[in-house]
């Protein structure tokens, strides 16, 4: 389908589930973008998940979002249970705005849920030439070392900077093993996953999508990254007023109640030590470039460079829809 | 030897190498807290290559550091080529301040060395209950993915909070799958190291210290990992004015001039956005360590209580020293 149409197609889908035109515009974009860039566990397949929560009212279409100021640098933003791409717009902008304006930002998000890539958001400070972290949690993912029972979530780290050239840096990595939306997939259409990424439920390594799925995923790198998932619960979850400690919500599983996800925006001016940010970011990456390459490598690559890539080419194409999405879109639509 | 007559020694020896007392006080405490909480490679072995470059005029023994003002949360600091410990402890002292006072710090450092343990700094933030992130480069260890030469450091991630507990949470990780320092002490030892952390020159695995010295060590997980010591990298290095792109010397091969290290430290309190933090991270905790553990585990552990517990521990003993570090510390001192 062209993109233009689609993303037509997903406002009228999210007015018709009682958002603002102005909120289905900002999900409509970041659902494209997913696709675009090539996530698509993270775009359209979601849809009707995000409908299917309004629905229940766990999602709140028609939120009061509050902003409160800390400071000049830092705000605090109560989402009320609004769509997660709608609080994480409202925290990047501020953040962004703040750091224009101080040197540096800092924005906690309560009362969120999924926002979407992590990336999308470096993005936009990208384009304003500023540095971002961003954390977000997750529902129960990924089992802390030596645990028995999923409880982090796939919770990922994301640093973007300019770099001085059309392709930004934006590492954006979640700390588990394999995407969760990854095994999903798998277990629908019955592939099998790699080993060495996830246990079954009695604590066995395992590479059948359904037994992972009831089981654990692991963290990358052992105790390592699962100290970097509970570093990212703790920032995103206890420090912002979100949900923290395995208390998330799987927005496709459970609709008990909003997902309170905790989202945590970190920005700042590139030239707050040194007048020539942009000349010593493209020396480092040249010079890294420049490197020997093991065998078969022929370019070395710096994050974010595939997915720009691949962006790139899929902004020329049609987007791609699967019949089961399509499904999902005609029953959404009416 | 006792811990006191330990501390004596190394500052009478950084006296008779030019540090004023109170400088060489700082150095020996980090070089003793370093042995204290089991991290031999980051103390007492340091210790002849810290005064032989003092000897060589690449490490300036009487720094004149400089620290620029940027806002009441930001400050810049030119260390003057100072040891390191000294320049990260201005860092610290200067970042917890700001935070105090304004909710936030941010500190950058260039000019600086080698200043042993990150947790060492994180360490300090949270006994005054702050949250602290904190980076710095060092000379190439890792080789970026896809590259056969070593250019990132071991580059490590440390992050801390207060936990409401006597044992603070500390995680302070390298992004190599394997401590520099331990296949330098292999390769002295004749020891084998593990497979899968570093290849030899040729770009092949190895598992011959010598071998691995001479190749490149492996991150974590391979472009994940990668990519997060590149951005520990831009962070410490390209943003602060550090040297960046593997530039840091070797601190114990090359006295061809300074190390030019970054640091970068942000210091956060706990409270900016919920009033109860200290209740909500022991909850965390709390719902962590209950989960279900795998065979074999007694207890889920959180980054920094083995450490903790090691520091503990060693500080009723007297602190061994070998044959080789006490003839260094005798000629040292005459």
């Amino acid at each position: 389908m062209k993109k233009n149409k689609l993303k037509k197609k997903i406002i009228d889908i999210f007015v018709r589930h009682k958002l603002s035109k102005n909120h289905a515009k900002i999900c409509s974009e970041a659902i494209i973008n997913a696709e675009l860039v090539g996530a698509p566990t993270h775009g359209l397949s979601r849809l009707k998940m995000y409908c299917d929560r309004i629905k229940k009212k766990v999602i709140n279409p028609k939120p009061k979002i509050q902003i409160k100021k800390i400071s000049q640098s830092i705000a605090h933003v109560d989402a009320n249970n609004s769509i997660g791409f709608v609080a994480a717009d409202i925290g990047i902008k501020k953040a962004i705005s703040n750091a224009k304006k101080t040197g540096f930002g800092l924005v906690g998000i309560k009362n969120s849920g999924h926002y979407g890539l992590s990336g999308y958001y470096a993005e936009q400070a990208v384009k304003k030439n500023l540095i971002s972290f961003i954390f977000t949690n997750a529902p129960p993912a990924i089992a802390p070392h030596g645990a028995l029972k999923s409880l982090f979530g796939t919770n990922p780290i994301c640093f973007g900077t300019p770099t001085n050239a059309k392709i930004p840096f934006i590492l954006d990595t979640s700390v588990s093993m394999i995407n969760r939306g990854k095994i999903r997939i798998a277990s629908k259409t019955g592939k099998k996953i790699p080993e060495g990424v996830a246990l079954d439920k009695f604590g066995k390594p395992t590479n059948d999508a359904k037994k992972a799925l009831q089981g654990v995923q692991l963290p990358i790198a052992g105790f390592r990254g699962s100290g970097l998932a509970w570093m990212v619960d703790i920032l995103s979850g206890v420090f912002t007023g979100g949900n923290h400690g395995g208390k998330v919500k799987d927005p496709f599983d459970d609709f008990t109640g909003p997902q309170n996800i905790g989202h945590l925006f970190i920005v700042m001016k590139t030239n707050l030590f040194v007048n020539n940010y942009n000349k010593r970011i493209k020396e480092n990456i040249k010079r890294i470039k420049k490197l020997p390459k093991l065998k078969g490598v022929k370019e070395i690559l710096y994050p974010g460079q595939n997915k720009f890539n691949r962006f790139k080419n899929n902004l020329k194409k049609e987007i791609k829809i699967s019949k089961i999405i399509m499904n999902d879109l005609n029953i959404l639509e009416n």
